[in-house]
């Protein structure tokens, strides 16, 4: 069988957890990485090139990872290169998914190209199991939760406040909510009780502590309407202990079948790293991307478009015997 | 939007789901539910009929949902009735699938039907999980966990043992086995580490209860790998406590994207009615069906061949709005 020739656009936390993935990746070779970086400044074993260069390689690559942010890289990168090329990406601006869906729908469609957007965990599996979960349990409701994990946003949104030299924001689900939901009582739950926020701020020297505190835990939509704990700790510490990456979630749906007949459905990942997982899930789908383009797919399409036996390495008749 | 002709064949305990399940389903209208009884003895608000008599109903079912169990009747039923309609089944003889779906598949070939198989949740749900699962991280270990919930099989070879008059087995997840996986630790686990088996059995006047209890747990296959318990008490207490059909289970993989870098992923399920939810599941996948053989698709498919999005009663417009 001929592997699948995959390209890694971007070299950031998910660029290099693609790399890793495609090299697990039995059926796939790594065509190289394409930077807008100086490439010689790019350490990797792989072939790494100018992103400038890519047309070059039009004929050599079956499929391209888009490994770029959504708010700084995706928006003009996922139109661009659908353009020559298929792709797999992660656009995860929720709000934004479907003005991004139909710019790329337009173009690959043009193009002969297939772009599978907004894979990942959420979106992406979470979104699988929230489709699937409603329609099998149509009367109910469902849960996303997050973490324990870092959230970006949060931590940036406390290092712009005055006083403050570093931080990192874990966002932690709570128990007890999840397992009022799996009762079928969780309407009642506020904001406050699903999740909580754990804050590690590193202050400048002679700043005031209590009003750093003051002002993160009244933080308008970010923090206001969660209790937040704030440690202060020194940059050495933060730099050891809370630098790392896990992150994780939970997608809950309790329903009922009928009159007292609860069913509880869960979708639990617990990650010892983010960037790694998400583009594992890339990887798989882009395997999805490739078998969806050669039966002649074209356009921007989704997880909600893919017939999951798509992604396996096994053939049909091995993932009935094996996997059903 | 024309609602989509459900019959449903059997009306045992997931026929009763099914019943349930098409009734909450908005895009579905119930044509009625075929018998081998006598279908005056049956007791529904719906049109119930003879099975013999289906074929006058050709062209008014869509889709038939296949509730017989897959020893006594799926083996005859999924192929006779593929011959005139779509239908969607719970086959869930694992070491028979192949065979099951090359018949069904050559059967519905000619006839120009769709045939479903083994949808619910293990065959089914679970299946999804185990095929994502080990897509995604494909460095690791898949483990199926079932129960807290009631075997019949093990409970039935129960009652095959002398003295015994009724019984009833639940099979029990151990927790502490899960979060070894999770850990990343699994591969030394045993059968014995992984579940339990809890029994509560009715003897017969005056039965050695001695002898009962030790040809349960020494039972080769069913019990002799196992933790087991057994508790002799009264019909009427089996009857009041233990006569329910809860069920559930966990799909679990631990995987590893690189060196010490550990990802868990995990699917659980926990069901008041393991029945009303497998038909819940049929009734969502029966609706995939309809859309799969509008778009002209025939012979046998799995769960593996669905796109996610033709389960939902959403638009592809909506489900990226408002689920993905």
């Amino acid at each position: 069988m001929e592997k699948i020739r995959v390209a890694i656009v971007g070299y950031g936390n998910v660029g290099k957890g693609a790399e890793k993935a495609v090299n697990i990746a039995k059926d796939m070779e790594l065509v190289g990485i394409f930077t807008r970086r100086n490439p010689e400044s790019v350490k990797s074993d792989a072939n790494v090139y100018s992103l400038d260069n890519i047309l070059d390689f039009k004929d050599d690559i079956d499929v391209c990872l888009l490994c770029g942010g959504s708010a700084t890289d995706l928006a003009n990168q996922g139109p661009e290169l659908a353009k020559n090329f298929n792709t797999v990406d992660t656009f995860d601006t929720h709000a934004k998914i479907p003005e991004y869906f139909s710019e790329i729908e337009k173009v690959a469609k043009e193009a002969n190209t297939l772009a599978m957007i907004s894979t990942g965990w959420d979106p992406g599996l979470f979104s699988m199991n929230r489709i699937l979960a409603e329609a099998i349990l149509p009367q109910g409701e469902t849960y996303t939760f997050w973490g324990k994990g870092v959230s970006q946003g949060h931590s940036d949104a406390i290092r712009r406040i005055d006083g403050v030299d570093d931080a990192t924001q874990y966002t932690i689900p709570i128990e007890e909510a999840m397992e009022t939901i799996k009762k079928g009582e969780g309407s009642s739950l506020t904001t406050r009780d699903k999740h909580s926020r754990l804050c590690y701020v590193v202050a400048k020297e002679g700043a005031d502590l209590k009003k750093i505190e003051e002002a993160i835990v009244t933080m308008p939509n970010y923090f206001d309407e969660y209790n937040t704990t704030v440690n202060f700790i020194s940059q050495e510490e933060l730099n050891e202990n809370h630098k790392k990456m896990p992150h994780g979630g939970v997608v809950l749906r309790s329903g009922k079948t009928s009159d007292g007949i609860n069913q509880s459905y869960e979708f639990k990942l617990t990650l010892d790293s983010n960037p790694e997982f998400t583009s594992s899930i890339m990887v798989a789908f882009a395997r999805a991307t490739c078998k969806m383009a050669a039966e002649g797919r074209t356009g921007a399409v989704s997880v909600f478009d893919v017939p999951l036996g798509y992604i396996s390495t096994l053939t049909p008749e091995e993932q009935r015997k094996n996997l059903l």
